[in-house]
């Protein structure tokens, strides 16, 4: 029989469930809102009753490899803890894993959705293309997530909660952040931060913005790629705000590859070029070791491979991957 | 026989060759300036000579296990090659490891200086005590000297290039750094900096300040302790500038333990306020983390054990490190 692995992507708004062969992809899909108006017992009740209809579906042909579930953190591992998760309020202190591994009496696997869409850009996506087992990835959505893999395997750190870089601080007296720090990336280069740049704009009288009632970053983008200079301005430092936290990131990790995905990396050439300079400018490691230095192996900065789909694929390959240590209860699952 | 290693610290000013002993330490070593004048050729020589001369004196009663050497950086991995090392000017392009390999037809280990006091610290130092096995170590000195240890093992990057967090950007738009970027952390933090802040502000007429010709680092310490104000401000921001940077590490890594060592760390009652302060507002990873945290295992932020012989120890017990792969031409040596 082929194995097949069953994913979870648990996001504020939506759920997804799917299951995945190796070599094939994600084959059956249930999409479900996340009820969370309900309470976390329904939500979690509404994954394991699609996890185990994907089940009854391959039980037939094919045998379960095991379970991913991406969750937002802040998620400690290998607990599987939830601590105050911004877009699940009311989790605070639950134990997801538990709750799952309960009610469908077999051990799942766990990881914060950034590192998920991390793994799945480094085995599916550009990770795979350039022959690299080691990547950073930045998320631009609401915040800005990370995800850090190394040698193949996500560096979770040792509570679970390493690649947090959205909240590297950038601009150290900036705007006050939602993690109680300020000037972090995520306060300037999330798709959330971009949209309150533009009505700060616009509140400033900025001629083109003003006119917008509800902007969106995509709106933002097409305003910016007609010539509009403040649109252009804002992604200018949004590739700002990411090209210094990024310089950083090469600074320290000397990985051979940064990958920027999320909704904002559309725009990639809004913001590219301003993100490059700053690299280039902070980085003296980038300028060694990217694509016009002297070393023998090079940094890439690329935009994503892998589009929605990186979270729930992460999911699907978690526990396809070597070198995933977490199984507490039933290691024989996989 | 008993296994013993060589280790080399090389510096700009100071060349120093070790023997060790494991469970024993440091056994003889060799002291000699750093004859930059005389050319690389000269400095490689008397470095060659030292090492040769120790491998006589153990060769009747132990056997060797290697020979492990740190140099400044930017150093390329595994190739053994310098580019444009600040410290060792005329070495750009230097093939350090095929220069000594060749002088002694054995197999080197080589690494950067604060990859090596990292290494020490995390064996022998501050990571034994609290039995973890992953750092990140900052050495204040003449710079700021970065090394990462994950799970025992030096992060030595794509090129051998990572533990470059001394050049994180804290003030973005701050002092221009020796590194071609402004506002990085050793612009703030290092024995270097401190001294030109208090330049600055003995220009500025700060009264304690004036007095004094050629400040060092330590008198500054020594005012800052006996209550000039001016003087204890500077501590403070080389905190802050510290503090920033950690709370982006730890945001980033997630590791058990972070270490401030090198000189400027005996001054660790004078900024570690600042330093703690930062990371608690930045890092909520360390909010939920750190000693007063939520979580099972605890973020450590310490200054280090081991004191200006962390580079020596490096040196000699990388070659006695499990998991080093470095050894490009005759592994039996090890």
């Amino acid at each position: 029989m082929n194995a097949y692995s069953v994913g979870v992507d648990l996001g504020g708004t939506n759920l997804r469930v799917a299951s995945y062969v190796p070599g094939k992809g994600l084959q059956r899909s249930i999409s479900l809102p996340t009820r969370l108006g309900a309470g976390r017992d329904a939500v979690v009740d509404d994954m394991c009753g699609a996890i185990r209809q994907l089940m009854l579906e391959n039980s037939l042909h094919h045998s379960l490899a095991g379970i991913g579930i991406g969750t937002p953190g802040p998620l400690e591992l290998p607990e599987g803890r939830l601590h105050g998760p911004p877009n699940l309020p009311g989790w605070d202190g639950f134990n997801l894993r538990e709750a799952v591994e309960d009610r469908l009496e077999s051990a799942v696997m766990i990881e914060s959705d950034a590192n998920l869409a991390a793994l799945a850009e480094a085995r599916l996506g550009s990770g795979r293309t350039l022959g690299v087992d080691s990547l950073c990835m930045l998320t631009l959505g609401t915040g800005i997530g990370n995800g850090i893999i190394l040698e193949g395997r996500i560096w979770q750190g040792n509570n679970g909660m390493a690649g947090e870089a959205g909240h590297l601080t950038i601009w150290a007296d900036g705007e006050a952040c939602g993690c109680g720090g300020a000037g972090c990336m995520e306060m300037y280069a999330s798709a959330t931060a971009v949209v309150r740049m533009a009505k700060q704009a616009a509140a400033e009288g900025a001629p083109g913005l003003a006119a917008l009632d509800n902007i969106t970053a995509r709106d933002l983008a097409s305003l910016a790629e007609a010539g509009d200079r403040t649109a252009q301005a804002i992604f200018h430092k949004a590739g700002r705000a990411i090209g210094i936290g990024l310089a950083g990131l090469v600074n320290t990790l000397n990985l051979p590859l940064y990958v920027v995905g999320g909704g904002l990396a559309n725009a990639w050439p809004l913001f590219s070029p301003q993100l490059f300079a700053e690299v280039e400018y902070r980085s003296y490691v980038y300028r060694l070791t990217g694509p016009m230095g002297r070393t023998v192996r090079k940094t890439h900065i690329l935009p994503a491979e892998l589009g929605p789909e990186a979270g729930i694929l992460g999911a699907c390959i978690l526990p396809l991957t070597e070198g995933s240590s977490q199984m507490t209860t039933s290691p024989s699952l996989l």
